[in-house]
């Protein structure tokens, strides 16, 4: 296998959650049925049926019932399954019913039926227990085709694992009738209802901000939308976040909005050009303030079906995730942190040939060795090009065979400086990684996860049960960009720490944000600061970004019309979704999502639009070959 | 006055709700203070801030606070007004502390101000009972300035009446300040959160669905978005129409979502480029079905403030509609019914001469009558050109004068019997339309309602106090394009009724569509229908539209996969929480409206984009001129 291919394959595993404690939260979502409880009897209200095909029991018995849905199953032109969004029921056709037992075998799956009949006890030998409905069926009277199905389907409803995602996509409302896709769908509904019941419950207003906007300089790259007046454009918005500061200065003091936004990222995996996220800004708060709402919050939401505690949120500053887990969105499902060696190796000047040069090493226990070939491979393949940075892994039987093995790499004397300073346990692994401090520690964190990875494929299960929400604070403020400009991390409207400040001319490198990540094992999943509510401040802080401030004149103008401190965060939807049902994409969370292109498999969008239209918009298209002219 | 003018003047009076009925609901908002009532106590959870401004009262004497808030007055350089977006409460500053005495007029209004101190009574002169905490004041202890601002703003806050709409839409920031906009918003926060309880304590399924899609044939004109893909577009959806009925394919059987929708109808006032629809599906109903769904959920969410009741919902049929009130959106909170007299005129073959004749009359009784010369003017402002139908109006002492005033018109036979025929009361005022039976009735339609205004202006309340909800039904199936051809007046996805199928190909512009509008005093707040669920009559229906099923190919795909009779409705929330809060425009109910020529008036968006957007898109911009060539 080639390299590419095992990171592919290294990386998709990580994706794909299938590592176990990912499972385990999976199983725990049977208790999910709580957001399908159809036990307040409204379910059948508006409708035409009198239940649904999963409520009823053995104390129905003797009703006459009225159910709607789809022709699953049949056998021996007798036993019938019908379906709906909720369950299963099954049917019994009268033996002497001789019409309907040869209408039965001509009525092709997933065709829409009315029944009409009674509910009956199923015989003891016929009992299903796995079945909401398995003790009783449904004797049937009056039966009736109400809208045929195709007699051939693209793919089987039986068989969700076996159906292609494409397939799945491309029919997408076949794709739904799976019961993990009503599941996800309603757990989807049933967890923005939550939130949704926290936020109005502690005063949230809930205000539908513009997506037609203007283009935000700096960021992502947003969407255009051609507009009558000839040459000027909308742009979709990234986020609501220049709405929701002007909701603070507004006096909507705690605000929120489950927000669709928008990015074009051109054609990259697990991404949406269309996305979810819930937004919220506070004023008249602080860091803490933004933090324990969300873990309240988080709380409120998913202690039913995942017994979370918001006194279950670690925390670690950027620095400290780096330093521990070489990521700033670290896993701390299981441990194997990092450990620094930078003063031992320090001391061997040929090794410590860069003006960051740092050393650290993740030492493996005996309990997880792997073989050193495949070491050796995931080295390789954690191993990016143009890294100032070096890792390299041995085997340490004992103490002894350390200094023994690394004495040419270390010298002598660091070699057991090193053995000396660190607890070094018998039969372990070694992965040393030395050089520019940045690539150093990111290679160990990829490393940390991958092997952890490897683990788990090899049925070694070092992930513990169950979310682990992790915040990481003080990112931060500003980054070098590739052509050596200051850049955000996050965005321009970030506040500095106050104790920072001062760094503004000189270091402006060395400042902290006010600013904090969530992350859910090992994924961000939502991220806010503090804002600037300072005009001066903020102004200063778009120079020193060389962002043209005439851009942002209204930013900088409604902090001077009387703004109050204020901060917020916003959690992304999707990936948390995916998390909590452990679905392999974002997609499965999604009722209709594109495919990896951006295009949405039903109606094969984007099109081609009728030339009125861009006349109407004032414009013209290019092909391809122009554009690269 | 011009007739143009006067016109217009009428119009703007229905528009700007100044009616009593109206100008009664808003009264009644009073009762709007619960959906900002802070009784819980979460109002200041996660804040710094011990209370808001609206909360002290007698019984927190002697409390400690810590209030954060706008400086919105001082006076005397000791008594202030501290406002949030909750209230308004006091400060005393102590006639001792000369150095904040000194400060206090050198703050700007409107800056932020921080303040501790303690609560304690107000002398009894100073009890301001219109206040709710006017019976307290704070002794200030501390006072902070955290953020400043401008000397001078846009607007006065203390003035909402005074401040120009496009002023206040370009600092709207500023004008979310007021007390009015402060109450649009939090209502509309607390009735789109009612609807959502309402609707999810009856298992509908809150499904997001995808705003960038394809482009849908023959509709409103549609937003594009250029990709990366040469010549493709997305179109932005005008409605969820399609996804949702693919949900009901896909067993989401109960579905609904707060959808933002677009459509690019150019510069119309009262229009918005992007707006928010409640949208509702439900599978295995019908017209019944959908109908009560949506009177339950509105006194749901409108019997606490509004005294609704699902019971007052009145019906009527299109023709009826038509008949009565020569309109499909009938205002029916006052009587002014009209009648027919087809039958007597039609004897008079002078006037019966087109093929579709029709005569109809409204008659003002005594009490409401206004003077010939405006009824004149009426006449006027309602009459269009190209009209195929006239109308003449008389003030009626008695019936013989009636004979002697219209035999010269009507022939001395026809006089007599349209006299003897109808209760003609002495001393009314009588408008009578004939003509082509479409025009005369628009006519007299829009005669009454301006009739009111008029009255109303004159201060004679006609309109009946609160919400006066109605369905007009059984509305056609098709209509006539300007070109002859046949054309949907909803969509091509609705349901003909059942008895009229049989008319397809005779005589489709008798076929009743099984939808329904709901209009609430005079204004259209939602429609819907039952969907067509068998694939062939869909494929019909598109033919004799003239769509190529081409375009249309996933939804006849969709109904043939096994798809359930289903039926929805759509409720536009920005028009009814205008009405409902008696605004003059939507943009009061909307928290960044765009003006009405499509404008985002803080930012100027639509605005130039970069030269490499329009690389990346594939799209050059032509100006006016090479459009019109």
């Amino acid at each position: 296998m080639s390299l590419l291919n095992r990171f592919n394959k290294l990386f998709k595993a990580v994706n794909s959650f299938k590592n176990p404690a990912i499972r385990c939260l999976v199983n725990t979502l049977g208790a999910l049925d709580q957001c399908n409880d159809t036990s307040n009897n409204t379910v059948n209200k508006y409708t035409n049926r009198t239940h649904t095909c999963k409520e009823l029991r053995l104390n129905n018995v003797g009703e006459k019932v009225v159910l709607w849905g789809w022709l699953e199953f049949q056998r021996m032109n007798k036993f019938v399954v019908l379906r709906d969004g909720y369950g299963q029921v099954q049917l019994l056709v009268d033996d002497k019913d001789n019409k309907l037992r040869n209408l039965l075998p001509t009525i092709p799956y997933e065709s829409i039926l009315k029944v009409e009949g009674t509910v009956s006890p199923r015989p003891k030998e016929m009992i299903n227990k796995n079945q909401s409905t398995g003790e009783i069926e449904i004797l049937v009277e009056n039966l009736q085709v109400i809208n045929k199905a195709k007699e051939i389907l693209p793919f089987n409803i039986r068989e969700f694992q076996k159906a292609k995602e494409s397939l799945r996509m491309q029919y997408r409302y076949l794709d739904l009738r799976f019961p993990q896709m009503q599941r996800n769908l309603r757990y989807r509904s049933h967890l923005t209802m939550k939130m949704r019941e926290f936020l109005v419950n502690n005063h949230f207003v809930d205000v539908e901000t513009p997506t037609l906007f203007k283009a935000t300089p700096g960021g992502a790259q947003e969407y255009v939308v051609p507009t009558r007046f000839p040459g000027q454009f909308y742009s979709l918005v990234q986020s609501p976040q220049q709405f929701k500061q002007m909701l603070m200065a507004g006096a909507i003091d705690k605000y929120f909005q489950i927000a669709r936004c928008y990015r074009d990222e051109g054609a990259r995996p697990d991404r949406q050009p269309e996305f979810t996220q819930l937004d919220i800004e506070m004023s008249f708060t602080n860091v803490e303030g933004v933090m324990k709402l969300i873990e309240d919050l988080l709380e409120y939401c998913l202690k039913d079906e995942f017994n979370l505690k918001s006194a279950s949120f670690n925390r670690l500053t950027f620095h400290e995730a780096i330093r521990l887990y070489g990521s700033d969105k670290p896993d701390v499902s299981f441990d194997f942190q990092i450990e620094d060696c930078t003063k031992v190796l320090g001391k061997n000047s040929k090794l410590a040939n860069c003006s960051d040069f740092a050393a650290h090493f993740l030492l493996i226990p005996e309990k997880y060795v792997i073989s050193n070939k495949k070491a050796k491979e995931l080295i390789q393949s954690v191993t990016e090009k143009n890294n100032n940075a070096k890792i390299v892994t041995g085997a340490i039987k004992s103490r002894e065979e350390f200094v023994s093995k690394f004495e040419k790499l270390l010298g002598v004397n660091v070699a057991n400086e090193f053995v000396e300073k660190n607890d070094i346990s018998p039969n372990s692994l070694l992965f040393l990684a030395f050089g520019s401090k940045k690539h150093a520690l990111s290679m160990l964190g990829k490393l940390r996860i991958e092997y952890a990875n490897i683990l788990e494929n090899m049925g070694v299960n070092i992930r513990r049960n169950g979310l682990h929400f992790l915040w990481v604070t003080d990112f931060p403020l500003f980054e070098l960009s590739d052509n050596g400009n200051l850049q955000s991390p996050h965005h321009p409207f970030t506040a500095p720490h106050p104790d920072d400040v001062h760094l503004l001319d000189k270091e402006p490198l060395k400042i902290r944000a006010l600013s904090y990540d969530l992350v859910l094992n090992g994924n961000e999943v939502g991220g806010g600061s503090i804002r600037i509510h300072d005009p001066l401040l903020q102004k200063r802080i778009l120079d020193l970004l060389n962002i043209n401030s005439k851009y942002m004149s209204h930013m900088i103008e409604f902090l001077a019309s009387g703004c109050p401190p204020h901060g917020g965060i916003a959690l992304g939807l999707d990936r948390l979704l995916s998390i909590l049902l452990g679905t392999t994409s974002i997609r499965d969370v999604i009722a209709f999502p594109k495919n990896h292109e951006g295009r949405d498999p039903l109606s094969g969008a984007p099109s081609n639009i009728p030339e009125k239209d861009k006349k109407l918009y004032h414009i013209e298209t290019i092909d391809e070959e122009n554009v690269i002219k």
